[in-house]
């Protein structure tokens, strides 16, 4: 059977209910159930800690993708899961799987890959495997306490915005199956760019109430940000912020570009929730400060569930949650 | 090409020396190079981190090993690495790759397997995978900054210690490989019992100078703790302790007990070495305190390399060095 989104997606909340289940947290820590754990540091420091696995030909094939770009992408998509909470990275630990006939030359260009982002790889371990290629990071980065932002946070009235075009990532995916030649979308699909200056900055306004990464698209990540702090949201959509280059590609070959903003995931840019009168004077610093806007897309509200308005009138969507590549083996 | 354990071991060190010289560490930090990272946590406490990967086909086989034995000694792997530097084990993170045929039941298992210690799980990662079952754990332990013991701190005349029988994991493995009726042997190979009560008490001794676990044989084990602390060692054979069980199956199936015992693997206990004029003290204080000797089987020395003597006379062995289950395939 192949597995489609949904049941991925289900088995994959089965077995974190499972686990959390079967080892609750103790009251030091923040266990399962945001961007990262966070557990304590020297001093006001915290230490923020995620994990990612990465499989040939499930998150990578490699006569696609270059393998800087596997080694840049995967030590992004932890990257983003330490900015997403206001973190700093700085350590990580890698193992690796490798069959019999890997290639030193490409293992090399996938660490230099990873070398692009500022963190030291301070252990791992290396092992055989039967056939594919495996790999996993974890990477601890570090956080002022007091400044560390959670998925539980956001307020009824708050601005729900986001710090970057939604969708690119999908469409470079989308060209990439369909085999078109769009190097700007596939360019966004194989370099995402988290930035953690914008998480740290960010988290350091007391105003940002809520935040974390999309990674499974704005529509799956903002029901997991409203459940965890129990509200709702309207989004506007016609705030959803859509590159030209998605746009263009959406005429030419009739995609729907704002499903594909709202499904799209593998984005990793910020998905947060600013307090509704501080927001305006948040917005600029932010644009001042990293020279691109922060979208407002929405607000918070009392009422469960998210409701998209267009022009002001709701309107039903049939959403269908991203699938990443692996779902499509 | 098949690999053999010299290939993969070489392997292993090339790509270690690589990272490492592609990602130095800085000074608050201890990395690469012993069996835990280091980093600092909050006042007197550092936090020591490891990571071990274990894949379908390598590191078990599903028709071999009960699931609850797979979690099990997953988990013990890398508590063993927290216990030779004196850490107590806290916090693990778990990726899992899982194809699509996969058992919820036998899952569960593993978790369950996994429940024996005393560890929370704080955070994972679960994808897919195409065929085989792959799984990784990063474990963060703490220990208090000046008990923490590395490998390189051993001195000339210092008494070198284990504090298990060697080689019954290496038995057991030679029994499953053999299809022989070992069940004490094969029960020690797929549940090892790494002591992190041991690891502490020992490294809170100021006597003790260097301590590392056993996971590739004593020989092996022993050359790192040498290159490290920059010195040589003589091994006593009639002193290198061995099971009445391995002992037994040795002579009822022609088996060399003490070629096992120097290049056994998977042991998971402690090498350590302990101040020579505080030895015999710390000796007793440890089987007072455990109910089991500390094993003295030999002394540090300036000269470099390993000398093995048979009653107070130098002895040449051919040693081969430990074959994991993987470099079997």
């Amino acid at each position: 059977m192949v597995a489609t989104s949904s049941n991925m997606q289900k088995l994959e909340e089965e077995i974190i209910h499972y686990i959390s289940g079967q080892f609750p947290s103790s009251e030091e820590v923040f266990g399962i159930g945001d961007d990262c754990a966070v557990i304590p540091g020297a001093s006001e420091e915290d230490w923020v800690v995620t994990t990612d696995a990465f499989v040939e030909g499930i998150h990578f094939l490699k006569s696609q993708m270059p393998p800087k770009e596997v080694g840049y992408k995967a030590m992004a998509v932890n990257i983003s899961d330490v900015a997403a909470m206001g973190g700093e990275p700085k350590y990580a630990f890698l193992t690796l799987a490798l069959p019999n006939d890997f290639e030193p030359a490409w293992f090399k260009e996938v660490i230099a890959g990873m070398k692009y982002w500022d963190v030291e790889i301070l252990g791992g371990d290396t092992v055989r495997s039967l056939r594919d290629i495996y790999f996993s990071i974890t990477l601890i980065g570090s956080a002022p306490r007091k400044h560390i932002k959670y998925r539980h946070g956001a307020q009824v009235g708050d601005r729900i915005c986001v710090t970057s075009f939604l969708g690119d990532s999908k469409g470079g995916l989308m060209a990439l199956q369909e085999s078109l030649d769009l190097q700007k979308l596939i360019h966004s699909h194989f370099h995402p760019t988290p930035s953690p200056q914008e998480g740290m900055w960010l988290a350091a306004q007391k105003e940002v109430h809520a935040m974390m990464d999309i990674s499974d698209g704005l529509n799956c990540d903002l029901t997991r940000l409203l459940k965890a702090s129990g509200c709702g949201a309207t989004i506007d959509l016609e705030d959803i912020p859509i590159s030209k280059a998605l746009a263009n590609a959406s005429s030419e070959h009739s995609w729907n570009p704002l499903e594909i903003a709202l499904t799209g995931g593998e984005e990793y840019c910020l998905l947060l929730t600013i307090s509704d009168e501080e927001f305006k004077p948040l917005q600029k610093a932010f644009e001042k400060q990293f020279h691109h806007p922060l979208y407002c897309i929405g607000q918070i509200e009392n009422e469960k569930g998210i409701r998209y308005k267009k022009n002001g009138k709701l309107t039903k969507l049939a959403l269908k949650d991203f699938e990443h590549f692996s779902q499509k083996q």
